[in-house]
């Protein structure tokens, strides 16, 4: 073993251990400042899809204000409810995504109004048409873990903060006018006629109003529950279904006649105005528990998280948790530098969510309920985006124990899959199959490899095998067979057979760690099938039809459905070979000629429009798309073909170009954290181009000084001598004291605690970082 | 206490109890020729609404041929799913009502086929348009817990027998043709676009099928789930989701692209074909477990409940307990006599149905899931029909245990209803409020009076009153403030008035047997609002309005939605005091003068057109309308106004034209055994007109001998000595060998055992049973 990555952890384990209590002092510190700087606008324009709402850290709740309401078809901008050039609010709903660039969830939307009951929400281009309020910017505040906003139609002060099951809402309602909360369970991200199956709203003899709905979205057939008190008790109700063209309504219930006598209703278009007539002039408390299981383990749920009306209290909590996570890192820098940064690493901690009830159950994959034993069960994993940098940044800033409950939620799920498969892009437990590869099979196989222990490995590894031979799925069964994915067969399987090479080789190496030899090497052979993608006349990589031949015509520049790739075209897709750059290399004819062609994907003039119909591909450097995932490794690079300084120039340009502290500040989807994640990663100076393999690849640092806090209670610092943008290249590195002239970093190195030292100059060192090159250039 | 049904039991106690060890061998032989007895074809042509399929006594699986599936339009004829005068069999489902006049379920259809898959059921007109198959009467069998035909299209011998919640098929293959199971989740009793909410199939991968499916029908949002296995591997399947249209179906899962790679399904319109190619020339099993709570449910059902593929042994116990139940009462007559007898006793024991799974878990009203904690859940009230006789007869012929069951279910259903109401009319857990009145609350005051105990009296009785006062339902709110529903705001009023007071009546019964004199006192003054519905000008029973006056127009012979009654006219609906006659007679001037009203009643000329637009008014001798409950004391009246003798006139002409041992020989619904127990009771000679009084009035016997075997062990008998249809009129009868000169009998009488013994004469006796008067005409 030659690769100090490799090297037990205890080796490093005595050096530079500060003492627990002054890491707790100074972290406290840290996270108060952390929280400050943290801006919840950021992604809330532009191609971001972030929502500014409240939640705690991997929260079941995000509660947070939908600004439209669109149908499918123009839902792509509002895949978070909130869309920041908006001048109008719809109402708050319970649950959202951060970052997808599909829509769903948009649960339970309350609407404190005064005055009129209006039961439809109207047109946001009609003021007054509709429930609907205008709103200025001006009267938000977004905090983490804390909204406000006054809505302007009602006079309405509306302030939001959330716990892990619960949203809190508190209104301060005007005088004068009576006061009302709509509960609407029509609306969702997206909508289309049809998207609520049956929903259900119980007024219970103690005030308590319980629900849930059924809904055909992204996920199909999901079922959320929810319990809700209100710190007065309503003067009355009135419960409607606006659904027209019911074939059959069934018999009416008590009360049928009048909408004000209903205690329950039930239907697919369910609109409910609750009156609080004492309210004018007063607060209102409202807390909002969900479930996925039960109307009874919501309540639960309710009487567990917030027993008390104690809305300041929560918010408090809320703050102080989010201090916690965020004090994960001391980051040093400009007031814009640490907003970016700290905005960043928040939105790395709004996914996976916990999807699990207060006494332990959850819905899986099947759609049953289950009982979690000995862990926490999460869902939200948006895979493809998420194993590449967000799960690696999990595993340095949260307890190990989080990460494992990441993988025991991902071994249940493939325990209760119908298709005894690891999940795909799964959330509220539920399976959409969007995106390809399995990638959750990389998610297990680095935890694995950097330590991470709190699962049953070996079934885990059979769980990733299970996944990756289960042959119905996306052309598993001809890749097994014929080392490719044919495009005359499946769709994008140029991209597919890349994804499961890679994938691949993650199995190889824990099956090695795990001593399971007969599983090493054959995922160890696959892991060479992105070879039969390759064309080594066009330089690029290609789909191959059954009979072999790559599918012809051929366009580098071809994206979309129907094209060989993902989200991709040729420009983007060629270079996803992590786990053997240096094959990669050769198969270009050497690193020179490699090196060659990563200019070329950079310095290519490249019109936008080709892009068009493909909604993620944003963010385009040449044909490099930032706003997407397949080129996030791409500008790292040039680091494993003996130019580390030519990463450094692509890293300053992107970040230049493609982040910024405002609202459209993200030049891509923020992808439940994977842009942000790149962000953190590269601002600190490293990045895991391949997750499996505990290595970083050092491309520059854009801070002066960064502390890791590490789970393990150790620090590791990145301090940036003389770094200014007139000197954004290494000089020359020192790691504890001693020089370093890789451009790599262990995990044990940084695990171990420690100080990593740039000395940066306004030209570039070419001789530093090529002494050694990184793990799978140095086979 | 001067009435004789008053006395304490003990006083009976020792009188002819017959060694238990010597009654079980006769109940044996009994039960045997009960059973060879029964004729399941009756009632499935004409009015009866029956199924021939197989079930056990109150099974939650009733299975079915299903001969047509009918839009909702057409659909009345087929609530049972099956109609004699069908030549096609579409395929068996699990579950069915018998003889309502509303129809829902057909959950889970399987149809055996050989040869070419399809997928559609076809045309019923044209053969070999679809899967529906023809078949000829000749090829069925029937017997309680069995069923058999030939499907003649597939050449395919189909048997289906039933355990408490599985259902048995063996299906017997032609050689030299591919054999198939057809799954469809999309028929229903009745069909409409958009029933089937959704839908799940899922092949697990030791090849059991399970999945559910949510219908928007009779009631809203009823899940039911089911798992099923097959004797025989699978040689491969097909699902399918048949939908068009489908604004979003989401990402496709694996094997998406080839219905025969898919391992789960989802969606609206779900079908599957499964293969077993080495099943031609062979048998099949299949048994199919049903749960109200989960898939994993119906699988520990099936595990349970069918561990052995053993059909002639599942065959036989249905058998078994079919011989156990109908051996309650040993029927004498000729075979036609016995079949018409032991086919309604059958009748009686199909609902209420067991609604709960094998550890105790059902869904209530709520739609949540609950566990029976000391019961066994039952559903399927159908109490607007049962009270009346159905109830009270099964008090006299199943366990105490059975009838605190039903009891105990409906408390429970009361906790756990939204608005705290017992059932209205309830299947599968759901309310449908279907029907008027709140008739489980006279079910538990006669259960309760009549000295079951297997339930908690006092927490019953506030069940009772609370549904009672429940305001927003049905004009009760107005009923407690005036003393009657007003029709200017709320329909069917004098049904409704009519209908409150009996009910009310019984608990004040219950009330005074519990000590609680304030309750008592309240219901007994709500017990004589009947008085605020009866028109002494007229004669008749009519609706007033808010401000007093009866409603204007007035015509005695209209019936239907937004007339005064429920499912009837002023001529069915004005004898509607059971529970005070003697103030009824009063009413109308005396005795006299209502006996001249039955008489206009049973006289009058009535063309059957005038109903046309009523679907369950049939079964009509003058306005008397024997298919429909209103009229079913009304022949028994004539007894309480001293005229025995008329009673058993009436009852002779509507026994001989209401009830045939054919096919469509029930002249109504048969309204989940009403009918039936109308029939049985009226052939033993004895009915009770008054659930709640302990009081059987005697009509008159239609069989020559019969033995009650009670479920104290004891046997009460009933001997008419020289019956014939000569002979029809009662001359004189004895109890225990001494005269009985009352036309009534006591609860306590029947319970203590005994001998009832009539002398039938050609010419009425007018001077039996004119001494004393029933209950209600004797305060």
């Amino acid at each position: 073993m030659r690769t100090p990555w490799l090297r037990p952890l205890s080796l490093f384990a005595c050096l530079l251990a500060a003492p627990a209590i002054a890491a707790t002092a100074h972290d406290k510190a840290v996270g108060e400042r952390a929280w400050a700087a943290v801006d919840p606008f950021i992604g809330t324009g532009g191609e971001g899809h972030t929502y500014p709402g409240a939640t705690v850290p991997f929260g079941m709740v995000q509660l947070s204000p939908d600004t439209q309401i669109k149908p499918r078809k123009e839902a792509y901008g509002w895949a978070a409810g909130y869309r920041h050039g908006d001048q109008t609010i719809v109402g708050f709903s319970h649950t959202h995504f951060s970052g997808t660039g599909h829509s769903d969830l948009g649960d339970v939307l309350l609407m404190p109004i005064s005055g009129e009951v209006k039961l439809e929400r109207g047109d946001a281009t009609k003021p007054g048409s509709g429930y609907t309020s205008r709103f200025s910017h001006a009267s938000e505040q977004a905090q983490p873990g804390y909204y406000a906003v006054t809505l302007q139609d009602y006079d309405v002060r509306a302030e939001l903060t959330a716990s892990a099951r619960v949203g809190w809402h508190r209104y301060h309602f005007p005088k004068g006018k009576p006061a009302h909360v709509l509960i609407d369970l029509r609306t969702s991200m997206y909508d289309y006629p049809g998207k609520v199956q049956w929903s259900r709203l119980r007024v219970r003899s103690d005030g308590t109003v319980t629900g849930f709905r059924e809904t055909r979205g992204w996920a199909p057939g999901r079922q959320l529950y929810f319990a809700m008190r209100f710190s007065r008790r309503s003067g009355g109700q009135q419960l409607h279904d606006t659904e027209q063209d019911v074939v059959y309504k069934g018999f009416p219930p008590p009360g049928e006649k009048d909408p004000r006598q209903r205690a329950q209703i039930e239907g697919r278009q369910i609109v409910a105005a609750f009156d609080f007539a004492d309210a004018a002039g007063q607060e209102l408390l409202v807390k909002v528990a969900i479930s996925p299981v039960s109307e009874d383990n919501a309540i639960a749920n309710l009487e567990a998280e917030a027993p008390a009306w104690d809305f300041d209290g929560a918010r408090a909590a809320a703050r102080s948790q989010w201090q916690q996570a965020l004090g994960a890192i001391d980051a040093q820098g400009s007031a814009e530098q640490q907003r970016s940064f700290y905005t960043a690493l928040y939105h790395t901690m709004l996914g996976p969510t916990l999807f699990m009830d207060h006494d332990g159950r959850y819905r899986g994959p099947d759609n049953a309920v289950h009982q979690a034993k000995g862990f926490t069960h999460y869902s939200t994993f948006s895979l493809w985006d998420t194993y590449r940098a967000l799960h690696p940044l999990l595993t340095l800033v949260q307890p190990e124990q989080r990460n494992s409950d990441f993988i025991n939620s991902l071994l249940a799920s493939q325990r209760q899959s119908p298709y005894g498969m690891l999940p795909i892009w799964a959330f509220h437990g539920q399976e959409t199959w969007c995106m390809v590869g399995y990638h959750a099979v990389p998610v297990i196989a680095d935890a694995y490899m950097k330590g991470i222990r709190g699962f049953d490995a070996q079934q885990a590894l059979d769980a990733m095998v299970a996944t990756a031979k289960h042959g119905p799925y996306d052309g598993i069964a001809q890749y097994r067979e014929l080392g490719y994915v044919p495009i005359d067969e499946e769709g994008e399987a140029a991209s597919k057979t890349l994804e499961y090479a890679f994938d691949d080789w993650t199995i190889a190496r824990m099956a090695q760690a795990l001593g399971r030899q007969d599983v090493a090497a054959e995922f160890q052979r696959r892991a060479g099938n992105w070879q039969h993608a390759f064309d080594a006349k066009t330089g690029f990589m290609r789909a191959r039809k059954r009979d072999g031949a790559f599918r012809e015509p051929f366009d580098p520049t071809v994206s979309g459905y129907g094209s060989d790739y993902t989200e991709g075209n040729a420009w983007q897709y060629s270079w996803y070979v992590p786990q053997d750059v240096a094959g990669l290399a050769r198969a270009h004819g050497g690193e020179d000629a490699l090196l060659a062609r990563l200019d070329q994907v950079f310095d290519a003039k490249v019109d936008p429009k080709i892009f068009e119909h493909m909604e993620d591909i944003t963010g385009l450097i040449g044909w490099y798309a930032h706003g997407n995932e397949p080129s996030h490794h791409v500008a790292y690079l040039y680091a494993y073909a003996g130019q580390p300084w030519r990463s450094q120039a692509r890293l300053g340009a992107i970040m230049r170009s493609q982040y910024a502290a405002r609202p459209d500040g993200l030049a891509g989807n923020d992808d439940l954290g994977q842009m942000s994640a790149w962000y953190v990663f590269t601002a600190l100076g490293f990045y895991p181009v391949t997750p499996g393999s505990n290595q970083y690849i050092i491309g520059r640092p854009f801070l002066p000084r960064a502390q890791l806090n590490l789970p393990n209670g150790k620090q590791f610092s990145v301090i940036a001598e003389g770094l200014d943008d007139a000197h954004p290249y290494i000089g020359s590195a020192t790691l504890n004291g001693k020089p370093l002239e890789r451009a790599f970093l262990g995990h044990e190195e940084i695990l171990a605690g420690g100080e990593l030292r740039f000395h940066m100059q306004a030209e570039p060192n070419k001789q530093w970082g090529v002494a050694e090159r990184p793990y799978s250039m140095s086979r």
